[in-house]
């Protein structure tokens, strides 16, 4: 698309009151608006890149069997009372005076027992799967780090019906496979990290770690072997010899971009969820569940990808796959020429963003790194009948023709 | 997919609390569940159906120009002040003594109004249009009627900024244009009525009035010309004669499926929303606001594509095209078969429910009409060789052979 006809416009200065390199980037860049304390607004580019990151998890999710679903976000009290989960601190509550109680959906264990009730009640029913990708609402005294804790942000979840513990253990498997996949497709290195199970299980959990100073927790992993606990449960320190293979453990700040629980029966026993065996036995269905932050993983991405200058996106999330620059000047080729490349690359198929205002070379080069879209294409008197080929992660200039260029963007893919 | 993997399952009876014929056919066909009063979760199949609605008025959006983006849904209790929207009745509220006090997202021309203040400082930069497709919440007292009026409901709301009138009227129009051209993909006759502007404007505006003796508005429509208003504002009553025409007027219930408000500088004053014009001069940016309601348009599809049996859906949003049905029975040949045409179905990319389970023809064929797949492909003893295909719109029975199945349903995409 044409940049003059973005909704947003890249700022030079950084927001006073964002501290976290995520949020500053994307609210310069236009990405993002803070509305309030852990409240934001993704502007279309910050929305480009979440429907990218949200494709590559439904496409996962469907390649295990799990079924995309949307449970409602206004959760009568009547179900967080039954699992005990009413007076949950980070629980948005409507009150009596508004018609009706509710609290606003910060996860959705309670929803899902429900509705499978009524579709789950013989062993051939199992076992199934449903996610869902939806906004949630938590009440958090500490929104901060950009993207990386709001108040209000997007989460898939997805929850997991079987009829024994060895299904369960194995489809547990299933999932954190699946998650390492979308991690490799986002190209972020995950650590698998045990945890405990906060308001969700008793039982010791799994989390995946983007080791980065801007993390909230702390892991203790292993310099070697996969070895890594979440410092809270962690039995080993900084120092210490790995239990596994006897290498050093190592501490460092990570960010938790997904987890996976093993709930058991905890909220089957609460909605009274149960399935005749092959004996005509009643038996609690045995469940899972398992979160991934598909807007904290943008904020992850770029904690992790970003220069002094600004963002540099995964091609597979980035919010476009070139910038097209034109460096128009009073002599009207170069806009000719720049509008026919835009032409033919809009006509290949290839996701491009048009920079062709009247502007300064140096105002769009800095445009260009802040928004960091993977390759850059600069037609300009200097580049003549070539175009100047640069990646953002590279210095290495290229000069190429048209033809070249369409070549190299869609040889790629 | 295989009918057993799915999530849910029909349903012989109406649920008692329910007497809308979409909520009941909807729940019934396992679409849908009510959590309680105007607030249900979609299930798979209902989310399937949305799915394809939102894609549809994805491509028409971006047809017009409009970039989408998604605003927060915890709006700050002051942005509601600005606007002078803080007690309106239907917002659903939070309280002080949860840390900060917010009016759940219900219309978001005060969020969007604050984001484009960023952006819009000159005549260059109009006009712009951005819209979103997001849950909306509403405290709505006569919360009935299934999917046509909700607490909690999917809203797709679009926003133009204009430094004209002129500019504003043209938008409108075109607005109008595309909103008709998704009726049409959605294979509904839906009317253009003009109406009064509520909490939005006081201005006239327009409606997408779909006829349906489950509709909620009137309306005053000539029964030959394109002349309606609702009933609230309109001149003439049934019997009268068309002003535009001399035909007779008629009346008839309404669901309002769509509307569209020339909201001019409301927002933009109260949000000191300005751009310079060619001169330098200060002006106010002129705005409109377009509604459709992707959750209402399916429970509207619902009430008008329906018989005695169950739902009947157009192809552009069936959730599935066709429905292969297998009469297993002891003799392996037709599981064989069944399973060879399911193959090759899905090899084709046809998207196609298999209905493998052991059950009855009766019972598979009362779930198929239910469900309402535009295509039923039957693989039974009876059929023979061939595969018995009927229309869930029509009586007629055809034998065809798989090869002609493959072809008729492919050729008619």
């Amino acid at each position: 698309m044409r940049q003059s006809q973005l909704f947003s416009k890249t700022q030079k200065t950084s927001p006073k009151d964002e501290e976290a390199i995520n949020a500053k980037l994307l609210m310069r860049g236009g990405f993002i608006r803070k509305l309030s304390a852990g409240v934001y607004s993704l502007l279309p580019l910050g929305w480009r890149v979440l429907s990218k990151v949200n494709q590559i998890i439904r496409e996962e999710m469907s390649a295990i069997g799990a079924e995309e679903l949307l449970m409602n976000s206004l959760v009568a009290k009547e179900y967080w009372e039954k699992s005990g989960r009413w007076n949950v601190d980070v629980v948005y509550k409507i009150g009596e005076e508004q018609g009706a109680q509710y609290g606003l959906g910060w996860t959705h264990e309670e929803v899902v027992s429900h509705l499978a009730g009524d579709f789950l009640q013989s062993y051939k029913d199992l076992p199934k799967a449903v996610y869902q990708i939806q906004t949630k609402f938590r009440n958090e005294p500490r929104a901060k780090n950009g993207l990386l804790r709001g108040r209000e942000f997007m989460m898939k979840d997805l929850y997991s019906f079987h009829a024994t513990k060895e299904d369960l253990d194995k489809y547990y498997q299933t999932v954190i496979g699946a998650y390492k996949k979308i991690m490799k497709r986002l190209s972020l290195k995950a650590k698998v990290v045990e945890a405990a199970g906060g308001a969700f299980t008793k039982e010791y959990t799994h989390e995946f770690q983007v080791l980065s100073s801007a993390g909230e927790d702390v892991i203790s992993h292993c310099e070697k072997c996969d070895f890594a606990q979440n410092k809270e449960i962690a039995r080993v320190k900084a120092g210490d010899k790995c239990p596994e293979c006897g290498a050093n453990i190592q501490e460092a700040k990570g960010i938790e971009v997904a987890n996976v629980f093993r709930l058991g029966t905890k909220y089957s026993d609460a909605y009274n969820l149960k399935f005749k065996d092959e004996k005509g036995a009643s038996q609690p269905v045995i469940m899972g569940s398992y979160g991934i932050g598909p807007t904290r993983l943008v904020g992850t991405l770029v904690e992790i990808f970003n220069d002094e200058r600004g963002i540099l996106w995964p091609e597979a999330v980035a919010p476009f796959k070139v910038h097209l620059i034109g460096i128009m000047n009073q002599e009207s080729g170069i806009r000719k020429k720049s509008e026919k490349v835009y032409a033919n690359l809009q006509k290949a198929g290839i996701e491009v963003l048009y920079d062709e205002r009247d502007a300064s070379a140096g105002e769009k080069f800095g445009d260009s790194d802040l928004l960091g879209i993977p390759y850059r294409a600069v037609i300009s008197e200097k580049a003549g009948e070539k175009i100047e080929l640069k990646k953002r992660s590279s210095k290495e200039l290229k000069l190429v023709t048209e033809k070249e260029l369409l070549k190299l963007l869609t040889a790629n893919d």
